[in-house]
């Protein structure tokens, strides 16, 4: 069975305490579930991590290099400001899709810019929940040489 | 039955001829044709339009403002340029999916500003043909109240 | 008798049913009612369009040069972007005035700068359809040669 | 009666005699006149002030606060560098009308930027002296509620 | 026969009647006649354009894809601000010359950018209606294999 | 007879031997005897320099004053850099032609920008070797009046 | 007995009056009465003025030199905008502390840059009136040699 | 009894060793002795942290969110780069002080920004380590309800 | 008798008694019996003031439209914010040359743009006193028609 | 024996796996041998570390301060982002020598600042493993006060 | 006897040929008359050079460091481009006054920005040839002590 | 034998005597001494030049083409300002080691950006006259294939 590694960033372990009216009332709990029943739905194997630090994001994508197939990284504040995850997801070289929960470009300025972005296959952001949902359907086809290859 | 309408903006006509190393195989005929498949599926109608002139892109969304409950727009160039594709989707206040083939954030400097994001509910670029597969759903979702509000 | 383009850009159609906080309740409808109502007091005839599209504008502008003797123009989005309408306005060689609803400079960032100001005699922005009447008395005046050479 | 206060800023006591291919040969004094008459039309009293100290115009503006109900101001080369004339027209919540008499969008890049503007309702300029008489409209529209609230 | 492409943007239909001290006296039909004779030296066939709207150029610069080996286009004002047109012209993948009658260099700096030019062979510029004739001999040689390839 | 300048810049002595994909494989002789054998059809002699130094550029183009009729001048890397050889065009005040092989536009961004083409006539870039050969006739033309004025 | 010069700039008069939902309800006079009694038990006697103009800021700083020993200073919009301020305090060369009622780094751009900062030995911002109590502690360590030198 | 959270982050564990003639002579012990004193004074309680990774300062502060009602935070370098530290402040929506040693703004230009302000209640700098007692002070005048709320 | 005034601006009264190191050890009182006693070898007369208040500046310039033939001035922190100061001096178009103390681009950026300098005739700076005394012989030379016209 | 740390950033754990063309195939191990061999010829004994936590990297460098005599330190991504890492450089004040395998600045914009080097006695770039030897080479030198003091 | 050197850069040579309207009618052979009887006044002994080339200007300054006391510098189109020549000064440490024939402050933004005067003593600019004699006064009172040490 | 190209740029002639803080005391005929030992090692011929002439500069990298195998080069000033040096380097595509006395990233901005770098194999700075026997070593490297190919 193929393993996809969801990872998590800075702050998302707050979720659906933090400013639920830009992030929702759903908690990181809730949204790893939907994302476990998305997988079996797509017969994928989930791998799912928070961490609030930038480099245990950068051992996590390491260590997706040899479990896993694909990566669905929602890298929260250290999407804007992180060098070293682009790298990694670079040297890892795995498919990997960015996803966010709000849509970034309506927020302030310095969130506009993402250093995943350009490391990433696709990108998602501004669907909630349901953003991980589309990315691991995203991922599933790519995987399955049914998306753009 | 509700309608989506699916707005295809500058030289996207072209597609499966023009640059297939960034947009792909695909031709505009086959992602419409995608599109209604899954739009099926997900109980909606799908109204399919393309135009290379920015004004009537406008018009467009204008018209969905009246026949439609939502709008997914891949504009093409326009979305770097145009300040009236922005108003107009503000102005409708349908939800719109922004959409595009390629990972814009992987291509030139100027296609890395988007003025359609910040009237949007979400953005998905980079999974080809299947970017317009995953906006419906997303867009269905929404409709259905099941996404986020 | 002399006659006045008044000339609107994009989205302006839709005026009363979009944005009121931003826009106010009168209709494009309404304005030209006032408009021809304070025109008549001038002694000036008006012709009055709306179009969404840029080019257009163009056209309407050249065909003010051999039917009028002046131009007010709410260009819409095209006033921050449309390097075309600022060379229409200084190919016709008319008094031109830039008129807008709404104070521009209270909005975002990209409404700051107009490509229209520069080609135009005045600009009037704030008022509401009254910025269109305040116009029409200031381009009267110009054109009895009362008004600031 | 009803009072508004008519302020103008540095240089403009020279009115008239200075860079005429700019600013016209009206004098100040001139002016005042035409805003006289134009007020008494309108019902509007007038004080009409002229000032080249920046804090003097800050009182001026404090001033009004308790003795008028609208202000017109040409605050000249403050205009563009005077955050505390923004934060005055802010702090007296009066509604204010911007006016210049040239364009000054056609000129210097440094005239470009007003930080009087976001504090001001509605702006006008290029009209010579006509620009006042127009503002002076614009008010009494405003403090009869005809003008957009 | 071989057929080349000549596409003329925004207020080119007013050459001769438009700022002649920046465009000189030739009229757009006079530049026609000269195409039309130069293209005859040289053994190619002319198809002649000129429109306002954006779109209508990215339309004609496709149709030139199936109809014609080459493209010389002088697109105005939009040489500044259209991805659209930059987009097509890589799209059709014909040699393109961009061409201006003025030293668009010597003028205000928002024309020293240009979107035509990444996406072009060659610019030619300032020579007036000769910059077309130029420009066809230019294209000539490279359709002749005798140009840079 | 009349003559003109045609002045080369830094490692234009290399031409043919350097970065063929971008410069091709003609050499400067080569490109020397092509302006030679253009000239003489014209009825122009040539005067053909290269040099390495920025200050000996400026003593040929102050040479070309009293020896000259008009001035071709590809400055290679001083193009991007030199404010002298700037000063010293609009110095000489003769018709000058500013050249390039490739197309800068398409290359490193700190091409993009030139001091010759402020102090210019015209500008041809991206025809290769065949880029002198339409400078010599736009010079020609010029010379002749038939050009633009 | 010690004294300390605590300096108000424009608009602090309106205090209270103005944007309370910003500045708070305090009125100038309520903050001196709190500096007063907060300066007593610090044994440093207090100087509190208030002024529109900047030449009259620079003019009280100056006699601070000769009858203070320290000042506290809210500069009020001149903040972001004199470099005369910041040359009088560099010149009197007494400790100076730089107060707002407001955090500025919460308002807009044009507050985040402060001439008095580089020129003052501390900062507090933030803490309404409390501000200046904070200040007068601070400064009373600094004149008792207690705080960092 | 009240908990109040004073987080340090990067390289103030060597405070005292390091540059002295920036940060004084003071150790961080010696900083934690000082806000232990003044706290004890307040009635409050302190936790008194340090740490040089930037991920555990985010947890740090939402450690605070569960058993503090507010934080102190000198983020050391973290106070220029990181959004994650903004975006955990913003989330534990508890009131937070910033402090620093120097004068930040007399120091190099990279050190001018900070993303912790917008995220805060108040800013103190440049006190040495009294910084810290004054920021107590300011907390608990917010937490007693006596400071602007 | 020729007069010209010699304009002084924010906190050059504290010469000599300021940062030394920068300004030397000359006082004003100094500097304005060095410059009388070089205007009375010139055959010129001397007004010599000195103010802190922007606005007092200007007055004095439209004083000496009247009551002098040139201008010499230092405005010191004024130089490099005020537009009042450079519309002033354009306004009364008399010679003036802008004259400093210090060598100005040895200093803070924000001290490298000046605001006087495109109104004055010439520019002096980093010759202490004598930097007037320089001043007054370039203005006797332009007032004699010697200088260059 | 005179020790020197060596440390290494983010993602150098993966060399010889990522990226070969960019960072060649050798792997850290190796590396770390390399510079075994080298530091022995030179009578240096080498503390050989790697970390993806920037927090840990500036562990490291305390450490240093009380075990070693230099650094040499390649910061991978945190190079162009940490403020912390030149802090601890600057804190430490032990002679550092900044390292990249590859030349950064013939790679992305965002590669070519770096926070390190302001803070390193010495940079060297582009030469892959043997940049580490060289390194070594370079901080014996300077240890044996041979280098430049 | 005292020597100075006046060295001229670019372009210099054509003076009083070239663009009278800016440069004025003198020749640099004028010039030399004017400063070699000024100097004599002032007992100083002139070494008068000029060069179109970069480098030999550098030469130049170095011949001075062993043959004068002073220099006075127009370094024409390398003062805005040349950090060599800023190099060069530094280097010999010689007293230099930079001279500009016309106030530069008034032309294009190029030449707002000097290399030259962060490595003089001051500069002068918009007198003409009476600049050089204003020079070599300021220069005198330098080497004479009598000016700002 | 191979022989490799030592060149150095403007003012290092007068190396030694130069600001010694900030280049040392060695001259440049003590660094050839150092490099020939040096090379004499590694078995390399040196020709080791100077000049202050930028074209000539650019002459002797295209000698290097036909009598060496690599380049060392200190391009001093002209590090930050040649495009024609990058382009030489480029045409010659010898391995080329730019290195540098200083640290440049610690002194003034404008040394910061290098136009030789992208054209280097690597850089090495900040180790004195040990810099170019460090680019020696690492060039030896290359020409053995021993470096990083």
């Amino acid at each position: 069975m193929t393993t996809v590694y969801i990872l998590n960033g800075p702050n998302l372990n707050l979720l659906g305490l933090r400013e639920p009216e830009i992030y929702g009332h759903d908690t990181l709990a809730g949204i790893e579930a939907r994302c476990r029943a998305k997988a079996k739905q797509l017969g994928l194997e989930v791998v799912f991590r928070q961490t609030n630090v930038e480099g245990e994001l950068v051992n996590q994508i390491h260590e997706a290099r040899e479990k896993a197939k694909g990566i669905i990284i929602n890298a929260g504040a250290y999407t804007h400001t992180s060098v070293a995850l682009h790298d990694a997801l670079r040297a890892v070289a795995l498919p990997a899709i960015e996803v966010h929960l709000s849509n970034v470009y309506r927020r302030e300025a310095f969130r506009h810019h993402s250093y995943i972005s350009p490391a990433a296959h696709g990108v998602i952001c501004g669907f909630g929940p349901q953003s991980y949902e589309l990315a691991l359907e995203g991922l599933a086809a790519i995987l399955n040489n049914k998306g753009k290859a």
